[in-house]
């Protein structure tokens, strides 16, 4: 019978004595003169399966031949392991080799940098780091579509294409069919309207507006799709592309905006924890001493809430150097950041921020300085999850437009939005990468992306 | 206790004569002198509650006033209907008004066509039609997601940036991050180093090249994500923007992949009936006369197969006069999809197209003419699926692209995938609005897509 190791695993017990057959990879192959051990794998779980074979078996000489990296099908007896470290292995009757691998084979059975395995981003899904990763990165992207859905929020595929210029059109990606060689020219400019849209259009980088649109239909709505930024900086924690999460709910102000947020986010750590814990054991040994518990102890914990101001007030009288003075009307810096979660011990909710410093819809407080906004920083990975309540006053959001220069003609519609059966409505952004950097101990945005496009960098 | 629509439908038995509070919309108001009823809906189900208020309640003047559209709050008891259509509706006591609406709203309780709406598409969520197609949309987003990850597939965020060019760049659009009124020339030609990737990048229309890289390490992959055509084609199935399925399974044959599609849809079907009752009822009596019944007989028929010259052999043998005539070496038109799934009365897998007018990453069979191709083709609906074996072997794959002159150099990588333990393997794609207009009997995309983007139509 075909099986998969996921299977085997689950029902060995059972199994034992049983004739089994697998399809899957060499992650390893030692020789010995009479017998000879494979290290198997065949990507439906983290673990390996021991395949080993004896003399006995049909085209022996064949067998010792096969190199690190082929796919092979083995046909064999489960049975109790002699090794310690594992409770069964598949003594093989029968390996066929489906598809061979040279010599060159870049991913050998030793430790490789994440530099070196960046370069081999088609092949780095077959180590053990990066496969959990990327197993991890899929099973969080489920957590987060199950918590949603099971607490009836509708899913909403806003549009990539856009040509609302709602957040500076320097920091989004044009787009065009045409010919960039040969333009099409009008009165000394480039005509764009022979362009497929008939007009500059953008990827863009959020999917907020178009949400509230929707939420004010569905009352609770998501967003998860990819986001494209063209910030020109090479760090450890920006890409051109990523993937962002973007709820928004009508009938929700600042304070059940934290709820939720702190809700999903426990919700994620407690399913990835359940369903990844193999991963999460060897992210821990690896990458993050400590990642277990940190995690675990989230799920526990009841997240602080603080306004900006009092967080400026706690920086400024820690005994400390700043390389960046702390600001009543600043945003803080990255040790502030840290500073702060580490003065909780866990996670810590900033609200009511200056508004000089945060977007034009936020909602203005009665206090006509700050904005109802909340960052959510967690410890180790600084800012998780954006959000705010939204301006839902028609007036005010004008005003805050024209303040801020914000061109009201491409998003006349979202402004009638509170002129039609408008309501207090709030949402969040939650960067994915972020939250799988968080969750794996991974501190750079290009090891938690299949194929990471950063300036200068678009390979594959 | 404030409730949504949705939990108090859930338990209108238990909580009757409980006071209650909801926050929504006014879908509708009909007034009369002493008392009147408010149609409320919060978008949380289908369905609204109805909302029923007398000369007793507080401010009764103001309450008359509220229009069409606003967003308010109602406190009342639940209590039996005399209105023999619904088992309960809410008394009030009080209705606050949260957010006015002017007598210009255009969702009116009336008739729209959907033309008018499309004009409309940040409102029209707002309707039973489009708040219908639209929760179908986000339910069976999920069904796949949850077929998907039960079977133990990885998702798999395939980048949407690319620098191949693999499907011929002219179907693609670009990105830039230039000035496009003052690009950067050197040599006659746009100095394209200058731009943000150093080199000129796509928005990219398949996920699948990417999608093998991962499935040779995890056995089962899928993506799920928008995917960009520059197609110049106003249709009812053409979009610019649409979102797409793509998974890829290692060690699957055309049979195996066969065996897939049909689950996969049986499981997304039968999700959709149970969690969207309200909704397929709905387009059944509205959209799709028998529509009902359509989705319910897939789910118990075994799917025909039938290679591409059989089909051929049928259409030839009908006696019918073919606006395009059937021919073995070609594509087969609308009108022979159209008969060939009323021949069979369900869904119809045609296999093994002739190569010239499929991809060149399809496995050439054995007869050296055909390829181990598959579309699936429903009734109503035409093609729903289409995949393919992928050709494992290097030098054959090598070979092809030669013939079709598919430039090697942006896919080396790709091709590597077979020298460094390649397998038989398979996969398909699926455009998700396409299952979506199937499973509602809608025949417009536009109208299956939030904010649709076709040949010069981006607005919102």
């Amino acid at each position: 019978m075909m099986k998969d190791v996921k299977e085997i695993r689950a029902n060995a017990k059972e199994w034992l004595d049983e004739v089994i057959t697998v399809q899957g990879w060499v992650r390893n192959h030692r020789k010995q003169k009479e017998f000879g051990f494979i290290d198997f794998n065949d990507g439906t779980c983290f673990e390996s399966l021991q395949i080993v074979y004896e003399k006995d078996i049909s085209h022996f000489d064949d067998v010792q031949k096969i190199s690190v990296g082929s796919a092979i099908e083995v046909t064999g007896v489960l049975v109790k392991s002699f090794n310690e470290k594992q409770a069964f292995e598949l003594k093989a009757k029968e390996v066929t080799l489906l598809g061979a691998c040279p010599e060159d084979y870049p991913i050998q059975p030793k430790r490789h940098t994440r530099e070196f395995l960046r370069e081999q981003a088609y092949l780095r899904p077959r180590t053990n780091l990066f496969g959990a990763i990327f197993r991890v990165r899929s099973v969080a992207a489920m957590a987060i579509h199950e918590y949603f859905q099971s607490h009836n929020y509708v899913y909403v595929h806003t549009p990539l294409i856009t040509t609302a210029d709602c957040e500076g059109s320097d920091q989004m990606f044009k787009i065009t069919t045409l010919d960039m060689n040969h333009l099409p020219m009008k009165d000394g400019q480039v005509d764009m309207s022979k362009d497929l849209f008939g007009k500059q259009a953008f990827v863009t980088g959020t999917g907020q507006l178009h949400g509230e649109a929707f939420a004010m239909a569905y009352k609770k709505i998501y967003t998860f799709g990819p986001t494209f930024r063209t910030e020109n900086s090479n760090t450890k924690t920006h890409a051109n592309e990523f993937w962002m999460i973007e709820p928004e709910i009508a009938f929700c102000d600042l304070n059940q905006l934290m709820d939720i947020e702190e809700e999903m986010l426990k919700y994620i750590i407690q399913y990835v924890l359940e369903k990844c814990e193999a991963e999460i054991n060897f992210f821990d040994t690896f990458v993050e001493k400590g990642l277990k518990d940190k995690l675990t102890k989230v799920l526990s914990s009841k997240f602080v809430r603080i306004t900006h101001r009092n967080v400026i007030d706690i920086l400024k009288k820690a005994n400390i150097k700043w390389e960046f003075e702390p600001d009543y009307e600043s945003d803080i810096a990255k040790e502030h950041e840290k500073y702060i979660t580490e003065y909780f011990n866990g996670p810590v909710f900033i609200t009511n921020w200056p508004k000089d410093i945060k977007a034009w819809y936020m909602k203005l407080n009665d206090d006509q300085k700050t904005v109802a906004a909340v960052d959510l920083e967690v410890p180790g990975a600084g800012e998780l999850m954006g959000g705010s309540q939204r301006e839902e006053n028609y007036d005010q959001l004008i005003k805050r437009m024209k303040e801020m220069h914000i061109d009201r003609n491409t998003v006349d519609w979202f402004c009638n939005l509170r002129r039609y059966g408008g309501c207090y409505h709030s949402g969040f952004g939650m960067g994915f990468e972020r939250m799988i950097m968080y969750l794996t101990g991974i501190e750079n945005i290009r090891d938690v992306l299949p194929f990471p496009r950063t300036p200068k960098n678009c390979e594959y």
